[in-house]
């Protein structure tokens, strides 16, 4: 199964480790403090992500003000109060009571950024499907995710809040959009299991993995056709 | 610096290679086929993402059949045109002589989409941003690129090509969205160096890493100030 260019069986563990393991994390961070050493170690992570046209459009907004902390909580409970309501009304005080955030507890935000303008209007791979950029940007979160997970990092992304708020916040140019608030720090464990309030996992984590073949039958797959695995 | 949640070293340097040698690849694979645990591992490392309100609103669609990688060839070729006149009169000819993907000589395409009805209009955490289902998606893309590194496995995202024509190829329903079209295989090795085409990278893969502080002193922070490091 292996190949010269795979890596040592330890060193594929941790990859696959820091998949698996990786959780959103809303509470139990601690006020161990962060170190220079491990945020830049992560910065780095995500910012060894594939861009579009080696574009690297993002910009990373390192927050410890408690402040700055505040206002962002701010935007946070209106978007979550104008949320609430759009579920059905049985659901809404169940969806009030979750802990969706960890903004004010955590030691470190972290704002990430998309700068759709960073090389000009013409970009290598972003001709024809325009939102490449962005989508660039997220992989350098997930990047930034998993290393630090394999750091001890709880890593939780808030994505209740509108972009606009965040936008008036941090005073950010027009041509800059939003990609992802997070909250970062130690945490006192990680969950086995996904925080999925309302919603079971089926099995460990995963619920059926839909891969839908489309091999040399020449058969048309399904949209929505589950398998389960090879 | 490490905390008992971090990973032993070994597993740690896993994550951190496959993450900074990692490459999008568009040459040298090879003939030799891609397990089948090689590539449920990968798919199992995709489905592991995080995704928004545990919608996983991913499929995967695994393409080995000749013809239907020439139909996505052809639709490759027709935006490549298309992309090509877009670029300055002096730069169109070397865009064109571009190695930009690898449909054909790859033994596995994967194309990788969303389905924003997966769980229903409204989702914990894609309420006021709408399109988190389809950031949740990216992270998929990015751990299977990682797990595939790990596994000696090249990955190249071929972004020039139309959505609408992927969804004609694959009679896509419309609520399903095209993220990533990726051409997958064993590769005689990985490049030192991102493949950069016309813009080279300063030092050894990353230009400036651009991090903005905002801390205690309540400084606005500007878009495009780029920052060294910590």
């Amino acid at each position: 199964m292996s190949n010269n260019n795979s890596f040592p069986d330890e060193q594929k563990k941790g990859v696959y480790r820091a998949i698996m393991k990786r959780r959103d994390i809303r509470a139990q961070f601690t006020d161990a403090p962060v170190s220079d050493k491990i945020l830049n170690n992560i910065l780095q992570a995500a910012h060894h992500a594939p861009s579009v046209g080696f574009m690297q459009p993002w910009n990373f907004l390192v927050i410890r003000d408690q402040k700055t902390k505040e206002q962002v909580y701010t935007g946070f409970k209106k978007a979550h109060e104008d949320s609430a309501v759009m579920f059905a009304e049985e659901k809404q005080d169940t969806y009030r009571a979750f802990k969706l955030e960890g903004i004010r507890e955590s030691p470190i935000n972290l704002l990430i950024t998309c700068d759709r303008q960073r090389t000009g209007p013409v970009v290598i791979g972003r001709t024809v499907q325009p939102e490449m950029d962005l989508f660039s940007t997220v992989c350098a979160v997930q990047n930034l995710w998993l290393a630090a997970r394999a750091e001890g990092i709880g890593v939780g992304w808030v994505s209740i809040i509108y972009e606009q708020e965040l936008q008036r916040i941090f005073s950010l140019p027009e041509s800059v959009r939003v990609i992802a608030y997070l909250c970062l720090g130690h945490v006192t464990h990680f969950p086995q299991q996904p925080e999925l309030n309302w919603k079971k996992p089926v099995g460990c984590h995963a619920s059926t993995l839909r891969i839908l073949f489309f091999m040399k039958n020449g058969e048309k797959p399904c949209g929505s056709r589950p398998f389960t695995v090879l």
